[in-house]
C-alpha cells in the first residue's frame, strides 16, 4: 500500500503521473535542507506614472510600500495559489524595487526556507503580485502599463542543484 | 461623521488620501452595473516545453487544464491578494490558451461582474495566475521559462467607460 | 468582445464550454432572487461512540456544537474550494442534526441567499465539513465511522424552479 | 420548508435559535442599504517605542504603513475570523493612527457597505489587526505593550438605527 | 506554567480537556516520521450522468480532472475547515477515480506527511471535495446524485499504529 | 548572491532593513525549539450580558464555546493576518475563559510549537478573535462592550529566552 515515489527524470513532466493524472509530487523522503530563490520581473509604465510611484516615497502615496507588503503576503499564499504546489513554511522573504526612467519599475524577491521542496514559485509568486499592485494602485492614470520578464534569476538547494541565470545583474 | 469621499481627479493615486495614506477607495455610492474585462499574458518556452504541453491535451498531462483551473480560482482571490482591491462577486469567468511555435503560449481570461466596481484586477490576476501554473507544471525540464506582457485589452462599466487597447487582435 | 454566455440545455454540463473547456457559468444577466437550499448527510458510527457524542450536550464535550461551527463556516468557503463555484454572499445558513440509536448521527443544512444563482454546494459543503468534523472529534475511540447519504433535499427560487427529493421526512 | 426567521427581540443572543443552538442569523428580507461603522482602540507602549513609531513616517520603517494595510486588509476576512458573521461586499475601509506621547498610538477605523447587514465587526476587525501588527512589529523592542479599549464608536444604517458612543472626541 | 498535555486514552475524546473545553490536541512532543493516509468515497448517479463523465476524458470536458484537482487542493485547506485540525505541511496528495455502471464513480485520495501528526482528516477531506466537486459539475443534468461511503481505508505511522479496514480491494 | 541576514540589536526594529524596508526576518537559520506562549484580554459588558453568556453554558447558547473555536482557528490563521508573520505549524492551542461579575470576561490563549519563531502573535491573535466573537454574539444586546488589555502573559524558548509580565496570577 505504501511504496516511495519518486520523481520522474528526462523530458516528462513530474506534476503528472505515468498516465497522465495532475498529482502533487511526493517529497516526503527528501531531506530539510536550506532553499534560496530570487524572482524578477517588471513593470512597464508612463514616465509621468513614474514620477507618481518616485514622487511617493517622499510621502505622498507609498505605492512601493504596499506593493512591497502584497508581494511578501502572496508568497505565503503560493501554496493556495499554484493547485499542485507543496505548502512550505517560509523563513525569509524580501521584496526590493528599483526605479529606472523614463518608465520601468524593476521588482527582485528574495525567499528562503529550510524545508524538502525549493521555493520557486513563492519568489515568482511575490514578483507576480507586487507587480499586479502597483497596477492596481496606478491603474487610475495609466490603464496601458504592463508587466514584463517575470523569471527565476537564481536557486539553490536540493538535489536539482543550482540555477544562475546568465547575464544578470546583481543588485548591491 | 459620515460623507461621500470622492475619488480624486487628475493626476493623483484613487487609493491614497490626501494626505498620502493608503486606503480602500469608497465606491458606496455607484452603482450596480455589468462590467467586463479581458486581460492576457503569454509564456516564452523552449520549443520542447511547448511540445509536452501541446501533447498533453492528447492525454499525458494536461498542463493547460491545471492552468486555466488555477486561473480561475485565483480570480476568486484577488480581493486577498491585491491589499486595496475591493471584494467582487465574479459572474463568469473564462481561461483560455492558445500556443505558438517555436515556443510560446498566449493566456487570456474574461471576467464579469454586476457590481459597484471594475475586475480589471480579477482578469489580471487570473492571467498572472495561470500563467505561474504552467510555470509550475514545467520547471522540471524548463527553468529559464519567463511570463511576458501581462495587460489589459478591454474594460467596459462604469463610470470611466470602455478601454481597449490598440492593436491587440480578435480571438475568435 | 462581450456577448452574452448561455447555459447549455439538454444532456450537456453547463460548467464546460462548446470545446470541453472548463469555466465559471456566465450568470451576469440572472436576477437576484431568494434562494434556498437543504442538503442532509449522516454519519455512521458504533454505538459507544454515539454514547459519547449524545452525553456531551450534557457537558462533557461537545461534538455537535463544534460540528455546527464547522458546517457553518464552511459554506462560507464554498467558493473557494469549489473550483467553478460562484463566490455567494450568504444570507442564513443554519445546520442541526438528529441522533438515532444504535450509532448514526444525521445532519442537516439549511442556507439561503438573495443572488444570481443556487446555494446547493453550499448546503452541500456544510452538511460534509459537519460530518468530517465529527470524524475528526471521534476518531481516536473510532476510526471506522463512515459518512452517508450526502444529497439535496430541497432547492428554491432561480429559473430552474423547485426541486424536492421525494421520501425525506420533514424535520420539525 | 421556507419561511422567514425572525431576529429575536429582547434579552436574546440572535445568533442562537429558541433551543440555543448556533447559526448565522437570517438576513434574506433585509433590504440593501448604505451602512457605515467606526471604530478605535489604543496600543501602549513605552515612550523608546512611540519615538521609532513615529521617527518611521521619515523613512526607517513604516510601522503605522504595515498596520494600516493590516487592518484594511483584515477588514476584509472577518467573514472568514467571525464564526456567525454574514460574508460582506465591503465598499470602503480607512484605516488611521494618531500618535500622543509619552506612549501611545490610537487607531480609527472606518468602514462603509451597501448591503443587508452592518459591518461593525468589520470595524472592530480592522483595529484589532492593526494594533496586532502594531505590537508584532515593535515586539522586539517593548514585548508589554497592551492592546487597549477596542470599542465601536458610531454605526448607522439599517434597521436597528443609528449608534453613537457617548464622549467620543471627533478626528478631523 | 508549561507542562506537557497527554492525549487521554480510553473511552474519552482527545479534542476535549477534562472539563469539556474544546482544544487543539497538544502534539509538540511528538516526533516527525512519515505518516500516511488512504481514504475512499463514491458518487452515486444516474447512467445518462455517468457517460457523460466517462466522455469527458476524451475530450468533452474533463469532470475528474476537476475533481481530481479540487480534491488535491483541498487537502492543503484541511487545518481552515476543520477546526481542531492541526495544520500540516503534506508532502505528498493523490486523488484517483475508478468508474463503475451503471452510475458509480469511486474516488481515492492517498496523502502524505512528515510530520507530528496523522493524515487522515486531510485524505477524508480530498475525497469529499473532489465528490461535491463532481456533484456541482453534473448537477446541472443530475440533481438526485448522493455522496457515499466517505472512509478511512489505511493509516500508517505515529503511535497509534497502522489502521488497515477489512474488506477493502487494493487498486492497483 | 546569499548570505545570511542577522536580526539587528539595539533599539531597532527587526521587521525593517537597514534602509527602512519590510520584510519578513530570516530565521532560516535558527534551531527548531519547543516554543510557548500565554496571552490574555477581557470583554467588559453590561451585567446583564454577562449573564447571558453565563446561562449559556447551561444551554441557552454557548457564546464561549464559540469564541474559543473561532480563537483556536483564529490562531491558525496569524500568519495571514499579520503581514510579516512567519506561517508556523501548531502544535497546540487552548483557549479558556473566566467570569467576572459584574460585568467581564477575561480570555486566556494557551499557543505551542515546535519551530525557528516564536508564537506570541498567534497567542494574541487567539484572545482579539475570541474577544470580537464574544462582541459578536452579544452585540445586539450590548453595543457599548469594550475589549480591554490584550497582552503577552508568557514566552519561552528560543534564542531570546523567558518573557514573563509580572503581576499576572497564574490560572489554574
Amino acid at each position: 500500500m505504501a511504496g516511495s515515489e519518486e520523481e520522474l527524470t528526462g523530458g516528462d513532466l513530474t506534476h503528472f503521473d505515468s498516465r497522465g493524472k495532475a498529482r502533487m509530487v511526493d517529497v516526503s523522503a527528501k531531506g530539510d535542507t536550506l532553499r534560496e530563490a530570487v524572482a524578477r520581473g517588471e513593470v512597464l509604465m508612463k514616465p509621468e506614472t513614474l514620477e507618481l510611484i518616485a514622487g511617493g516615497t517622499a510621502g505622498k502615496g507609498d505605492v512601493l510600500g504596499v506593493a512591497r507588503l502584497a508581494g511578501i503576503m502572496a508568497a505565503k499564499k503560493t501554496g493556495e495559489l499554484i493547485p499542485l504546489a507543496h505548502p512550505i513554511s517560509l523563513t525569509s522573504v524580501q521584496v526590493d524595487f528599483r526605479l529606472h526612467t523614463p518608465g520601468k519599475v524593476e521588482i527582485q524577491s528574495r525567499v528562503r526556507t529550510t524545508g524538502k521542496t525549493g521555493v520557486e514559485m513563492e519568489a515568482l509568486t511575490a514578483v507576480s503580485v507586487a507587480a499586479l499592485t502597483i497596477y492596481d494602485m496606478c491603474k487610475a492614470v495609466d490603464r496601458a502599463m504592463t508587466v514584463q520578464n517575470i523569471r527565476l534569476i537564481y536557486k539553490s538547494g536540493g538535489k536539482s542543484g543550482e540555477f544562475r541565470r546568465e547575464g544578470e545583474e546583481k543588485w548591491e
